[in-house]
């Protein structure tokens, strides 16, 4: 089995700019204030369970996200610094290694103390303690860096938390609910269009402005040859026609470890989806619906996402490719701030050319293994230890999805995940060799 | 893999007795109410997760013990009866195929709705309208049965909860303690003595006079060579004695399943016993404890029980011989109403050839594979139904323990568990041929 | 996993006869034939596979039984004995622990070397110094108990290999044949009549006359009440009815045990059935025939066996009323002598109340679990090491087989296996209470 | 798990030359005879059994190479093809699903029939009538690009055999050697060199000239920085430093999969090490000898490549990069042909900045995940079928092996295993950028 990413904790790009504190500072109130709002419909025991290994209980969550805070700005930064409780170091250090020992990941959901309201109490203290340093301005541009980098990981256990909750509501038949949005009619949508996009030698990656993780860097060249992108995600409607012909039966449209892995679990539709005597339905965060065609397929693994291609007669993106596609365009779309907590179909998809959906509503698989840039290099210290340690057997997914936070997210941004994972609001767009 | 039992839920003899509806009610009352002070100590948070698959939460044997009345006793009982929970009748079933479709055993850690405080909800309901038709005395003799069953059903699950909350809790560096009973010194202890006892014909098996489940009857009779058990349990120094003669690695000394199952999880000492620099701590219900070497040795598995009885130079006992021993003795000892959680030393043996600690401290391993008595027959219906299914790949269990309810036990009781058991208060005494 | 026997080689019997050694030696060379023409029909490659790891190969058979005289007979009795091949020693031990190390059982298959042809070099040197110290009666009572013991035991092994050997010509879509026995035609069998047997105290288990295994000892009472015998093996027909009633998919038939197998293995019929176009065939030493009605069922797991019996309103014997039905009819039936390697239909049931095929055919499942004798002791030395090693999670199975030498069945043979083996020529009679 | 490719049999580039069927029979009959030779050392026992899934028993590699030609030359070509054995048709089938249902790939070893006879037999009926088409040149075009692809096939196969033989008999303690090539002493050999490379823009993949397997088409511009090669292989002194500085027990230099894959499988050296007292010995196809520093080290998986890189202060090189260095080096090194089976230290190393070892002695793994070239096109028919199936989760190698035959390998040649593979031929050269 593949070991899971907790989100890619990597080093933050250092800002040379003065005055980085009481921005920051605003911005930390606004990242823990939105943590508050996202996990406010669940209980005490909502927050308890771990559905599966690569998930984890939002209090784990809410507990590792101000750890972070804690081991990273406040230990090396307070002076006779005292652990507020000595056991968290362990309990929720996720996978740093040289911070010291881990409590099982497996396990995670069977710690049921501290309770959820120790939990948010340890929440308030760390996050008062940064706040004033914050506020007295006393913390050093590395500090800052890391109050930055301890931000946007914040972010990423948003959306973290909403797909592990997402994936802890499917076990039961009782049909919890985190939201309560109904479910509205579809709509005829009207056939994909491609848009050219030239080749010839490019850059990509991330430039020194702003924040970014490291793996989006250095910014280097490339070639591409010239391509095509299909103007919106692929929706539920093809899917299933790609269902309907016996897709998943098919060994010619398959990956061989596609293959092998759809025959052990036994795949035959996305993950979510189940069939009632011939209508399929679809699990929400708000409950099961009727599936909608004209919603852009989600929780697809890439074995899933590169057959529909095969079958489609064209084939996924290099990561490459998206990224140039995604330079110049405004990064609107649905996000976790729409409330919806679901992707949305893309009726108005403006001048006929325009690629559009490429952020939010879901994360888009790429055919790009999640390999170093040419000439990246992990940086020193805990947090600089592990930035590459996940760059073998993952796959690179581009945009965001339907819970990024809208601030999250950028045309650099790499996520990855195993090519069998499921349980993000992972999807895809169409590519092709113009 | 073997499936585990939920607690044998059996037949129960049919009384002829009048009036037994008043003494069932208040009988009923002491039970629930028993159970509301064993689950006192515990959080909403710690009645959620399921530690393994053998275990259960604490919330789910509230609501199964309750489903359990509503099923078997209001369902047949009253007129028009509607469910309370209609998916409760699935999701709190544990094994009764007839009775329909079972949530699956390893997700019940999952199932964070019902709240705790719905499922208490849904026991006061349930309870009160049971209550009702003890008080006006409508139940017919087969549905006061059914209460007197439940009744003993729902002892098996305070046990059953203690067991499951005990490896929980040990799951978590965090040392969370169920009670608080500070430990005590050790005191020196004599060497056990032999009782002898009798052969010849015998009979064993409970007769139709006050409650007990299917599986001890019908009564019969047995052969017995004349056969002499020891006074007193074997204890931890004992058992340590046992480990420094290099027991665990000795393969002459185990079953063959037992050998390979020590290698195969790497055991070299009982469940809840950890070797810090030397030193042989346990892990109790209060705590985490110094090894006291008068108390009773508990949480060994059948393997283990069987290679130190080996080692000794005896053997365990057939369940008959305990049966016998336990049959003219009163029912004294350490109960879950002792408030201890724990089994105590037994330094005051009685008469010179008193056979002690038969009752309470910990159930005792016989050497006897659970199996139908001769002549037993299942009986008809959903409770009937399963009742011998559990009589293969077990081993039969005597006395009851610290945690068993004194009312609960009896010298014809049956326990059994696997051979590779060790979360329950097993330990074992030694017996040998005259 | 369960660990499987490799034959229960316990200790013999020591005789008090003068003279025994010329007859063994009569008794080793005729065994060391059989064991020649039962693998005549093999070549290299046949003997080289392992097909599960409870299967050994061939050569593995035909080494380790060698390796039993050289360790168990030579060994002690030669002065200066040097090993044949030293590194023999670990790689044809089974599972004696005290001889030393052993090759890792579930990779047998792959000792290409020695050759077959070395192993019957092997064996020939063995058994011809054997046989001299047989000839010139220079061995004591000791080691001709240690002989009489290794040629029971290649006994067991002439069968195991046989099954073992169907078990792999199994796996191939080529259909290989060990022997070529045509099929023949299926004819009508009368119903099966019950044969009464009276209870009482009844003494069991061997005396100290000729040889037995030490788990058949010490001969003792035992109490039975009042039951009945089938008067013959149930049927392919019988089965096939049970089968049609949906008796793979009622749980109310099944152990818990059992019916958790059969879900996890997907069983629907006996081992080597299979469904083509609604025509049963059966796999056979012989090939592929269509499935015989009046044949008795065979490769039965215990669990199937028990939901059997349940389904047909019956039970299991156990193994002390199989005994005494069996200790006084004559020990006629189909061995391996007959050469058929399959059961045959028993037409001919003698008088009306005769109990037939109680010895070959197939063995017959109690619902004994294999537990010690009372008063049963390990010997000492390494036979005696491991006597009782098995007597955990197995059932005693009764009668033989129709691979089964003659010579080596008794009334008081304990045969044992898992519940969930099927790979022996294991079937069932009914019984019941009177 | 992943599954294995059988070797990449790819769409063969199709020739415009005239003539080219005596040529390709004169190839042929020398490839058959490779084969044979490689063979000879090994009995009818050696070539049964199938030591782990991802090997094959060498009948099965001779029988599958042979219905490689029959399937795809045979067929389509003879009038009224009739197969020469029906049943082979799926027994030999690898993977190929188009061409119909396969063999167990985990139970090739059981398949004891047809015998190693037989399946020569089979290769000379099907070898001769290849051949006698070649001679009479009635072979069209795309007939003789399969035959030729039937040729490279059977090379790769030729080096399968070795390396799955080595791992057979490096499971018995008997020491069963293929060869007899006696240990030769260690030599001082002088610390690597760095070889510097420029960058920009350059072309890398084949071209249509000569034979290719599709993967390493088309041929297409790529950019890289500049560089630096170690001008040898990486040795196993070398590599001793690693283990000796506790390489295998510190995380921080391992991705994250590989420290979870050495943790699981308790790995602490390569593959076919062992210490035995403090002295590392080396088991090879020549039997178990003592470990010399100045080999190249072998039989590491990508994971421990990547630590060791690591730990140097280096990594392993991009395929592009490796791809350019080989591009202006003479095909020379220590292949099959050598008849040592076991890569060979390097002493002259030429030129002070000659890259040397690049062909021969060990695959050499790179950084680069297996992908498709861009425009890369998989072909129509059943061997296109599945060009690029295997493109996820496995790792390029490059360069052959010391069992690679000299002629199947170039520099434009793109071998592939998962990162966890250690029983090929598997070693390093440390890059690093310029």
């Amino acid at each position: 089995m593949h070991s899971t990413k907790e989100t890619s904790a990597a080093t933050p790009v250092s800002s040379t700019k003065e005055n980085r504190s009481l921005p920051l500072r605003d911005q930390l109130r606004a990242t823990r204030a939105a943590t508050r709002r996202v996990t406010a419909p669940l209980s005490a025991e909502d927050c308890q369970p771990q559905s599966m290994p690569d998930a984890s209980p939002v209090k784990w969550h809410l507990a590792h996200t101000t750890w972070f805070f804690e081991t990273f700005v406040l230990e090396p930064s307070e002076a006779d610094h005292e652990a507020v409780h000595p056991d968290y170091r362990v309990l929720f250090n996720s996978y740093y290694q040289t911070v010291g020992a881990q409590h099982p990941r497996p396990q995670r959901g069977l710690l049921t103390r501290p309770s959820l309201d120790e939990v948010w109490d340890y929440r308030t203290t760390v996050e008062q303690r940064v706040d004033e340093m914050l506020t007295s301005e006393s913390l050093d541009a590395a500090a800052l860096d890391i109050v930055e980098l301890g931000i946007h990981h914040e972010q990423q256990h948003q959306e973290l938390l909403l797909t592990d909750v997402k994936h802890l509501f499917s076990q039961s038949c009782l049909q919890s609910r985190y939201a309560d949005i109904p479910p509205t009619a579809e709509q005829p949508i009207g056939a994909a269009r491609w848009t050219p996009f030239e080749g010839g030698v490019q850059r990509v990656g991330c430039e020194n402005e702003g924040f970014s993780f490291d793996n989006e860097m250095p910014r280097h060249a490339t070639i591409l040859e010239p391509y095509k992108l299909a103007n919106r995600l692929v929706t539920n409607g093809e899917y299933l026609e790609f269902i309907n012909d016996n897709g998943y039966n098919d060994p010619s449209l398959w990956l061989s470890d596609g293959w092998a892995t759809i025959q052990e679990l036994g795949w035959q539709a996305p993950l979510y989806w189940t069939n009632c005597d011939g209508a399929w339905q679809v699990f929400t965060l708000s409950g099961t619906h009727p599936l909608r065609c004209d919603e852009p397929v989600t929780h697809l693994s890439f074995y899933e996402a590169d057959a529909f291609a095969r079958w489609a007669g064209a084939r996924l993106p290099t990561e490459s490719e998206w990224e140039l596609a995604a330079g110049g365009v405004l990064k609107e779309g649905n996000f976790v701030e729409s409330g919806l907590f679901h992707p949305k179909p893309c009726h108005a998809t403006g001048a006929p050319n325009a690629v559009t959906q490429l952020f939010g509503d879901v994360w888009e698989w790429t055919q790009s293994p999640y390999t170093p840039y040419p000439g990246y290099k992990a940086t020193s210290g805990a947090l600089g230890e592990y930035n590459g340690k996940f760059m073998a057997n993952q796959i690179v997914l581009r945009g965001g999805s339907c819970v990024t936070p809208r601030s999250h997210i950028r045309a650099t941004y790499r996520n990855f995940f195993p090519p069998d994972a499921r349980w993000q609001f992972s999807g895809l767009r169409l590519a092709n060799s113009a």
